[in-house]
């Protein structure tokens, strides 16, 4: 590797230079504060772990998504965490175990193997909450109307929100008598929309009216009259598909009421990114970003694996995709002051009491050279210190 | 791996629970609100990067303490950072070139492959400054003064600071004619203050009086009369061990003038822990944490291998180890407003209103269970909103 390349870092990985690392600290604080003013808890989950701990029942997508390494310490298999949300529910299992609903948030960076899309970073920082022991679906408006206000606090004005549920496709697919390989073969056609391959794969199944059902879902996407045509396209399925139907026309509802402006968008079809969802699930897009800038969803009982079964619902965001979005100011200039080898008591009182209200000081260096973005200095005129324009 | 051990986190790795989370959240905002007063502006550098880049010139302790992994996009070796200093020096040298002396601070995760000390953090939370292109010995002072303003943030009113001068050593080991393999052997030796085995080593070297000076520096420590000692031992050390002196008496005196209530103590052999340090170094501790919970030093010239040369200094801050006294007050209770299913808009208007001048607000489940943490509720009385204590 030539000298002159070793600042060169991977693809997909970025450093975050002052001005937008200073929006992502302001915004960053404003979203904490708001997950704070809601109840929420904030919860800081180690960076690694275990990746029999991480990983488990999180299904292949995230397995792939992880780095693992070897820790020299124990021997055993470490994996880099791809997504803060297992974490939360294995602290509200064990290590927080609150009676009542647990109300937990986090901010962190995770690390992906591959981008999930193209130009997506394979270091995102994400911030999001998650609600504990709440099954009914008002906390899944909760949770939503929470990850609009994140998008809001970005400085966002026009989301467009994706609605869907993966618990439709599965009790399809549970009556279809498919076997595991061809639920396989099943799911990855359907998440390319692949409809000729879906069609051969339900032809394969003992309940041809199941069959007929998944068949139908595929081309079940559109506004918010999917639900009604859905209802009707799928009458025959098990009663659990007719209690989504009622979970996604009252989340339609309440975003109607709560959040008119949100255009909303419903695929019964969408399964991706959701592995360990059980239920609703939900993504939000905005102008210019390819990939959805914030998801979550249901996953309910992902906290057996560790101990504590419990309803659960939350959303992650990611702040690098909405980073372009958050509106900040022109960043503060700095006051030149002179250099601490001339530093008397008086010049240090006053530098601390500038400083203390929020102005941004620097000493000059004894070479009198300046840093960039100095347009003010601090002088003695007349026996005392003042602030003139540079 | 039983399943009830799931939640288990390797040794050394912990999460971060809700009281010490939100604890560290406002040290953080403390901190940062500090370091851009003082004109340092805010980067945040990537979790991983190419091996090559992180570690090449950084010596063989970060090299082992850093975990590497294989990148599927590349084939090549990554690492994930074990320190953030040396990622804003190649900030400085090359993605953020400024003319002029530059300030940057820094707070994120690092990771360790084994613990710097028993019961230390293999996941720290850093805080730090840098100061790159000013060599003179005030810059020194205004990082050393921002390393103590940091752990006087954490609330902790006594600090113990170590000052060293790793040039002292290298100016005697490079004038004593000892080979590379003599010198790694002399370095380790002299890590452990294993007296015996320094003076065998030393017994080989070909300029007897730089071997005896070295023998002799290793003895050198105590309070700031031992800069006097070291004059006297070794005075026909070369000029630049004299200017180390000087230097160390300049930081003596500011410290002394600036920082009266701060025990220094002088070790003109500490050299652990400073692979990159070109100079001055220096490490605070406080009563109670068995390693330092900050350090820092001169470092000029580690941004050659970025192509471009700067005199540099800077600090960082274990955040875990302060945590314990970062001070703050009691946890805010919860208000419990009746859940969403019975919101009417003036109720929704109520609690936003609340929220937004920082109350916490949640909404009751609708099974009528409530959170931990709830000591006031917000009820109907007369028609209008009133908050009540539970």
């Amino acid at each position: 590797m030539a000298k002159v390349n070793r600042w060169l870092l991977p693809e997909g990985v970025e450093e975050i230079l002052p001005r937008q690392a200073w929006q992502i600290e302001q915004f960053r604080r404003r979203v904490l504060d708001l997950y704070r003013s809601w109840g929420y808890e904030l919860v800081i989950p180690p960076m690694i772990e275990y990746s029999e701990s991480l990983l488990i029942g999180m299904g292949s997508d995230m397995d792939l998504q992880s780095f693992k390494l070897v820790d020299q310490m124990s021997g055993r298999t470490l994996a880099i965490r791809a997504d803060i949300t297992p974490q939360t529910a294995r602290i509200d299992a064990h290590s927080w175990k609150q009676d009542g609903p647990t109300r937990l948030c986090y901010t962190g960076t995770v690390l992906h193997t591959k981008p999930k899309s193209q130009l997506a970073s394979r270091t995102p920082i994400e911030v999001g909450a998650e609600l504990f022991g709440d099954a009914d679906v008002h906390s899944d408006c909760e949770i939503i109307s929470l990850m609009l206000a994140t998008i809001d606090a970005a400085g966002v004005d026009k989301v467009h929100l994706d609605l869907g549920h993966v618990g439709i496709y599965r009790e399809l697919v549970r009556d279809s008598g498919l076997d595991e390989a061809a639920q396989a073969q099943l799911f990855d056609a359907f998440d390319r929309k692949a409809q000729t391959e879906v069609d051969v794969i339900c032809a394969a199944a003992d309940n041809a009216a199941a069959a007929n059902m998944i068949k139908a879902l595929i081309k079940l996407n559109g506004d918010a009259g999917v639900i009604a045509e859905a209802r009707t396209v799928l009458v025959d399925a098990p009663a659990a598909v007719t209690e989504a139907f009622d979970t996604l026309q009252f989340i339609v509802d309440y975003l109607q009421a709560n959040h008119p402006h949100t255009p909303i968008y419903i695929d019964l079809a969408e399964l991706r990114g959701y592995q360990y969802h059980t239920g609703l699930v939900y993504a939000a897009y905005i102008d210019g970003v390819g990939h959805s800038v914030a998801n979550g969803g249901r996953y309910d009982g992902i906290g057996r694996l560790f101990g504590r079964e419990r309803p659960a619902t939350g959303f992650s965001a990611n702040v690098n995709a909405l980073l372009p979005q958050i509106a900040t100011g022109d960043p503060a200039g700095l006051i030149l002051a002179p250099s601490l080898d001339q530093a008397d008591e008086e010049l240090l009182t006053t530098v601390a009491a500038l400083r203390e209200r929020g102005e941004r000081v620097v000493h000059a260096s004894s070479d009198a050279s300046k840093p960039a973005n100095c347009n003010q200095a601090l002088v003695k005129e007349n026996g005392s210190w003042h602030i003139k324009a540079l």
